[in-house]
């Protein structure tokens, strides 16, 4: 492809600035028009969360972009989460039986922040703010744009746009309204949804909590985590059901009701969280939403990537991750089909498509077990047995959650297939007694691999995949 | 519930004239506006699939109207599949082993004319037709409505409107673009289309094939099936991909493409279509999609019923069935929750989208069975085994088809997860030489039972259901 083709970037966020620094080291006429005023300058964090978790698959995009380094200085290791029962008790259980696996904490802001100071380092790319999208004509491959100072509208022309404008992405509306071909399309959301809130550092600058662990406080129907941020706070978001259950969204509505609320249920949370009715009646309660679509791309014309193609809820803390990896993948397209856009966008949404729609899967699957399993005995065996298992035999065990967060080299489809059937395994041997906590390992280890290739055997031999 | 209230409903195909007949049993105020003309003066079949399967679960709601004997009269038995391989050999795989249990051929049209002219035998229901329905507006229980004849719109105010408006429903549009509440949605196409052709009868009047089964060509990646009319026609459907394979519908522009795309895959069929040509290429290609959305209901304002709440494709014969289900079960839930409208819709809607959520996902099973597996070997066992076990066990035994399709007591829900462990049990019992066709047919049966137990057990110990 001629390099000097100019490409339109919709949206400025995570994977909209990753992907203009990428082209832009490709050297293609990079064009970035943001909606948002830009972070470097105004704070714009309200409503949208403020820390996430950062793990290898976005790691090896940094690797790609030659950031790893100075990403490294934002992030905040978690080793695993750390439980905090209803009487303030609290147990860790590790994300990987191998010390050097672990997430962490990213400030979203400041990672956006480095992110398009060295995607404007190219004087092949231009990234402009304030400028909304309000629709594109994917047949003349042009974009309608508001800009929010002046007021105006004006149409950009590019050879190739490529949309990362998000969950609520205005060019997927535009394939959705165009009728022009069959656009498959879901947006499924949870019966919860979420607050942030916040545990503030001490005089001191200290954090109040265990600094490196994901803490969460499950409660079956409803949970509230807390994820460490480099200036000594915690960010912390309360899921909860907009109508179901004793409490929920819509009914607490009083001051007294929220304290009395977090009283009951997060006794040891509330004790250093005295800015709670603060930050519960200023901040805004979102929803929580699953989008999946197809095809992804106009013939040669446009293409959605990251959230706007792809939106997942937050509880497998891959999302950010996700997005990243699409800009990967789509690199490593670009190196394969040299000869013209449409093959390029094809390719890349056929080799993509199966594992986000697996990460979104897999992300609902963490809800429920974030917000409830983790509390039941059977379950604590299992993540105790595969701790076990990883740390004895590092090379030959990786629960699902390793095989999602820490092996980037495997897609989330088949870190999901194989995942469920060891999960299922385990569970089913516990269950019948065929394997047990204090059994030696390398007898366990042997029966949970059998099992695995049994349960994947006849889901094929069914022709389920 | 005052019966002298004004219930509107929003198309008059068969979900909603069958509704309008039952609701003006009850004694209701029912005004049913239609967006096409009057289809018992005017012949509008064109683009619509001219028959269906009818079946059991149809059946319940012909009962419940009264009408059993008159929709019989309608009906052609259809006891089998009669397959026909690429020479022109044929077999016939009958749909249960026992002979009572059989699905039917009947014409759209006809159908929907019975139950117009008894919904109108009511004088407490009025049917109104060229009024298109272009937007409701859900908070006041109004629909705006365009007169095809007149070129004028005019607003209907109701207590109660209930949309069976199809799978493109205004209504539905309405809940999406309204942004008033959170609405999930999906529309999922299958890669593939349809396109409607014919075998005429004979200068007699005769039927040109096998009058009591329904016809299948299968071939892997497409296939064609025809089902009989009273006329002695059969409608012949041709399911092909859009853009994939050697032959597609993108592709076929041309009479001899088309003529050498059937002389090689359907020859037999070939040599009784000689109005092929004609057919085909004036007869449009139609996609095949699947949607789910939810809630179904605005509070108690209003109601989406039918394909508008649940359109599937038609692989398992069950979409009008489950459309007439969807009013056994409203009628079943008015008798239970006479206090107000809203709870009615939230106890419909909780009995009823698990059962049309499990039945759309069936019909996509269906479409890779019919059109691929009834060739493979491992199935063809499966099915005379079942054949054989339902013939001998009549009180014991049923096939997923027969839980689907002749077991109108239980739901498509719990018929999927049982027969869906069943399919499973059965190829692996198959595979594993555990079982084989020619066994003592008692022992078959108790090991399929538990095994099928087996498979139930562990999905659930491992969290799946």
């Amino acid at each position: 492809m001629n390099k000097q083709q100019n490409i339109l970037i919709i949206g400025a966020g995570l994977c909209g600035s990753l992907l203009a620094l990428r082209l832009g080291q490709r050297g293609y006429n990079v064009s970035v028009y943001e909606m948002r005023p830009d972070l470097r300058k105004v704070d714009i964090s309200a409503g949208r969360s403020i820390n996430l978790a950062f793990s290898d698959r976005g790691n090896k995009a940094m690797k790609l972009v030659g950031l790893e380094d100075k990403v490294k200085a934002l992030c905040i290791p978690m080793n695993g989460r750390m439980i905090h029962d209803e009487h303030g008790n609290t147990f860790q259980s590790n994300y990987s039986g191998r010390d050097y696996e672990y997430i962490n904490s990213i400030s979203r802001g400041d990672l956006n922040t480095l992110l398009l100071n060295e995607a404007e380092k190219h004087e092949n790319v231009n990234i402009y703010f304030n400028k909304k999208c309000k629709s594109v004509d994917f047949e003349k491959t042009t974009a309608l744009f508001e800009d929010y100072s002046t007021k105006t509208q004006f149409i950009e022309d590019a050879d190739v746009i490529i949309a990362t404008d998000g969950a609520g992405s205005a060019m997927r509306k535009s394939y959705y309204l165009g009728k022009k071909f069959l656009f498959s399309f879901s947006q499924e959301y949870l019966t919860h949804g979420y607050k942030e809130l916040s545990i503030l550092p001490t005089e001191n600058g200290d954090y109040k909590a265990y600094k490196n662990a994901l803490h969460i406080w499950p409660r079956g129907d409803f949970m509230l985590i807390a994820l460490p941020n480099l200036d000594g706070s915690f960010t912390v978001t309360l899921f909860l059901s907009y109508d179901e259950g004793e409490y929920n969204f819509n009914n607490l509505k009083t001051e007294v009701k929220v304290l009395e609320f977090f009283q009951k249920e997060f006794p040891d949370a509330l004790t250093i969280m005295p800015n709670l009715l603060d930050d519960f009646f200023e901040n805004p309660t979102s929803p929580l939403g699953t989008v999946k679509c197809s095809p992804w791309h106009y013939k040669g014309n446009t293409l959605l990537m990251g959230d706007s193609a792809h939106a997942i809820v937050p509880f497998y803390g891959q999302g950010m991750n996700a997005s990243f990896e699409d800009v990967v993948e789509f690199d490593t397209v670009l190196d394969y089909h040299k000869n013209d856009w449409e093959s390029v966008f094809k390719a890349y949404e056929k080799t993509r498509k199966k594992d986000t729609d697996a990460i979104a899967d897999l992300a609902i699957d963490n809800f429920h077990e974030m917000k409830g399993h983790v509390n039941q005995e059977i379950f604590q065996e299992k993540r105790k047995l595969e701790m076990a298992l990883e740390k004895e035999f590092p090379d030959e065990y990786s629960s699902k959650y390793s095989l999602v967060t820490f092996n980037e080299n495997i897609g989330y489809r088949e870190a999901m297939l194989k995942g469920r059937a060891q999960d299922k395994a385990i569970l089913n041997l516990l269950t019948d007694g065929v394997i047990a906590l204090d059994d030696d390992l390398k007898h366990t280890l042997q029966k949970v691999k059998q099992e695995t290739e049994a349960i994947l055997e006849d889901d094929e031999i069914a022709g389920l995949k």
